[in-house]
């Protein structure tokens, strides 16, 4: 809550208070979490004898509160307050660096920040790779072994695609998504497709922030927020789907999990599979647009009378290699999550140093991409996750990007005339089965889990080439 | 912050959860005050040596925080725990009474209540009147002797002042006010009028509410709301304008005091003549309309072409006897609170019951204000403070004017030019006045010894009267 306030509106005098209010908060939570009574209720649950005679929900709850505990417990209080400090402190020298194009200046902290995951990581333990255990925080059961052989498979068919695309004659024409759009109008259409999608607008809110972004205050307040740009509509539509795919989440999980650990997505890659899903495989989708394309132009008739529905359809999707990955487009988004990937599962395991970074980036975006950024700012200091001390967490987005389009697979299998409800707009329907499927679950189930039981297959990427490939041969007019 | 959030705009499916978060948060609040561990630490300050070595600061918040531990320790948690219980359930039945016009639905409640705080003041202990305890809590060092005199004095005054009114020929004429005004229009109105009083906006935030408030979440966030409605301009204004009152008191506090319980006005009644201040002495004045009513007309050029200033002034000082406190005007609202004044320190000394309260009210209506509500919706049930379970609160109101006349005469005295300032709309100066005189001290010095400093005597309602019979007098065209 406090946090949603400092990001939507709170008074900028009031800011340093604020971070004092949270810091408090949040050393107590840590506190209570690996107080010895959290150490001797989970001893007293560990008990076989009362371990097999728990509820599922009791049993995922302990499995998740040990988690919690071993994660914190196992790093002296002292180390982890050093980190926390560190961590806020490497935020605003990034931020600065990124403004300044200056890597040197943010280089000493995220030296120390790694250093820091390289004895959190001895403190935790591992076992085939020290980075699976940094995967594990954000995708349990995640490891080297399987992301190398999925971005492999990625890597080889992305590639060529990009390239066919980038030879095509077919280019679609975007500039009149650049126009002036009204803010105002743009926020009531984010509304009223938020309301087709079924976000609960009793348990919610849109607002808006620099940043999007969604928090569950619990389940009956779950908040999203966009950023609104006069010349580029399209950004906060699908921002606003985006997080609303995550707010669907949290607003459907199971009123049973209120208060615990199990109220939460059952992973980041799951999580964002929806709200990838919203996004990209409805938001820009052609049966979506045939239904709310003559909406919009409703709502900006003046911008859009000379534009055709294909021509729309055309121009949200059109993908070019680009510097920036919050800016990528479909396609080539995960061309990016994989540069991330290298470079840190290159750093944890000590094999690049920090120093390299600036180079290592340039080279890969070259080897992924074919361009090369100008600079550091649009380059290596683009993104805030290492600052935070986020390693381990960007598979998360591809990851998502996988799982939405098997779960898009056993969709369209499942629900029947999937592709019409989308035509006709009727998407509370597919919202229903995503609530059934996988929302209401919370943290009860772990990702491999929910997906074996949507899917009937562990994580497999074909899903997500093959629907790339077959959407983009469309729009491009591709040969294979 | 969750308070003032949940009266902006919340999600009403959070509510139910968002209560649970106020009320651990309290009980834990709770928990510490009343703490043995606090116990000691008042134990170690009150001996003798360092009581006397402490500054002023830490002196004033040993005494403060002996006054909460004091006032909460003494009576058993589990009491504690029913009354918060009994008075928010109290609420939600006053809520129903007072739209169905049901006092006996409504009875029990407030028998229990009233119960329950002759429960307290045993424990708490008192000496002339037990009334004396209710009231030191909002005002400390208010008496019933002193109120006695008070009342007795402002009675004799206002009573034949309201008379003269009511027979006077020149009536103002008000309906203009009740006219169409765009709601977008009355807020830039009230925003521009906030910044011109010196609110300062990096530090709050004007919201909008069912009921008006402002709430100081830190010294760099103090935010206050108000509500507009469409056909009544002059409400909107005038409680931006109070609760702006508010907020420079709380804007100004010394940030030595931040952190601690001297971080707040030092009486209700105080603060309310900060907010009376502005709203009255400022905002119906005839200074302040000679300088922004032609602004006013550039807002509403419609509504107030042929309305002249005068017409403006006089409409928006109109003195009529009604029903209802918070719509009262300058002069009748006084005697409002006489009449709770009166019963609740009858109901405190057990002179009367709660079942003569309907009965009492529409007597002492009759003698005070010349009419008589047709319901008990426009009577005893109007106001929410018994409900919950306020008793002694309602005299800080008049307090607050009585307060706000001092100040007003001894800021004219040593501001050079005090009308001259407002008829220039300078009002950052006499806000930085009253800054300098009142609000830095926060509570760090009590409300008798912040007069004593500002008017050079104790509290005088002398000021208040001859204010209101000046003012009026002219307004009506009175003679004495």
């Amino acid at each position: 809550m406090l946090f949603w306030d400092l990001k939507t509106g709170a008074p900028k005098k009031g800011v340093p208070y604020r971070a004092e209010a949270i810091g408090m908060l949040s050393e107590e939570a840590f506190r209570l979490s690996t107080s010895d009574a959290m150490g001797e209720y989970l001893a007293y649950f560990d008990e076989p004898d009362r371990s097999s005679s728990l509820d599922s929900i009791m049993k995922a709850l302990v499995r998740e509160c040990r988690k919690e505990y071993d994660k914190y417990k196992k790093i002296p209080e002292v180390k982890y307050k050093e980190y926390v400090i560190l961590t806020s402190e490497a935020e605003c020298v990034w931020e600065d660096a990124k403004k300044n194009n200056d890597f040197e200046l943010f280089k000493p902290y995220l030296e120390k920040i790694v250093g820091y995951n390289l004895e959190f990581i001895e403190l935790w333990g591992y076992k085939e790779n020290k980075y699976d255990t940094l995967l594990d925080l954000y995708e349990p059961g995640m490891t080297v072994e399987k992301l190398d052989a999925i971005f492999s498979e990625l890597r080889s068919r992305i590639v060529p695609l990009v390239a066919k695309i980038k030879e095509s004659a077919y280019q679609p024409e975007d500039q009149f998504l650049k126009q002036y759009f009204d803010i105002g109008k743009q926020e009531e259409f984010g509304l009223y497709i938020l309301g087709r999608m079924g976000y609960d607008f009793d348990a919610g809110r849109l607002d808006e922030s620099e940043h999007p972004f969604t928090t569950g205050i619990n389940p009956g307040d779950v908040r999203i927020t966009t950023h609104y740009y006069p010349n580029d509509f399209i950004s906060a539509v699908m921002s606003s789907m985006h997080e609303g795919g995550h707010a669907l989440y949290e607003q459907n999980i199971s009123a049973d999990l209120y208060g615990t650990l199990l109220c939460d997505g059952a992973s980041m890659g799951l999580h964002e599979s929806q709200s990838r899903f919203w996004e990209n495989t409805i938001g820009r989708s052609r049966s979506f647009w045939q239904k709310y394309y003559s909406r919009l132009q409703d709502f900006f008739p003046e911008q859009l009378k000379d534009v055709t529905a294909d021509d729309f359809y055309r121009a949200i999707n059109k993908v070019e290699p680009s510097l920036i990955r919050i800016e990528a487009d479909e396609v080539t988004y995960n061309l990016h999550i994989m540069i991330r990937y290298e470079i840190e599962k290159a750093l944890i395991n000590e094999e690049i140093k920090v120093a390299d970074l600036p180079g290592v980036w340039k080279e890969k975006m070259k080897e992924y991409l074919g361009i090369i950024p100008p600079d550091d700012t649009k380059g290596v200091l683009q993104d805030v996750h290492w600052a935070g001390g986020s390693f381990g967490y960007f598979p998360s987005y591809t990851l998502g990007n996988i799982y939405s389009a098997q779960i898009y697979n056993a969709a369209k299998k499942e629900i029947k005339n999937f592709e019409e409800l989308v035509e006709k707009g009727e998407l509370i329907k597919i919202k229903d089965w995503l609530a059934e499927k996988i929302h209401k679950h919370g943290k009860l189930l772990k990702p491999e889990e929910i997906l074996l039981q949507v899917a009937g297959e562990g994580i497999n990427p074909k899903y997500l080439i093959d629907y790339l490939e077959n959407k983009y041969k469309e729009i491009y007019k591709l040969e294979f």
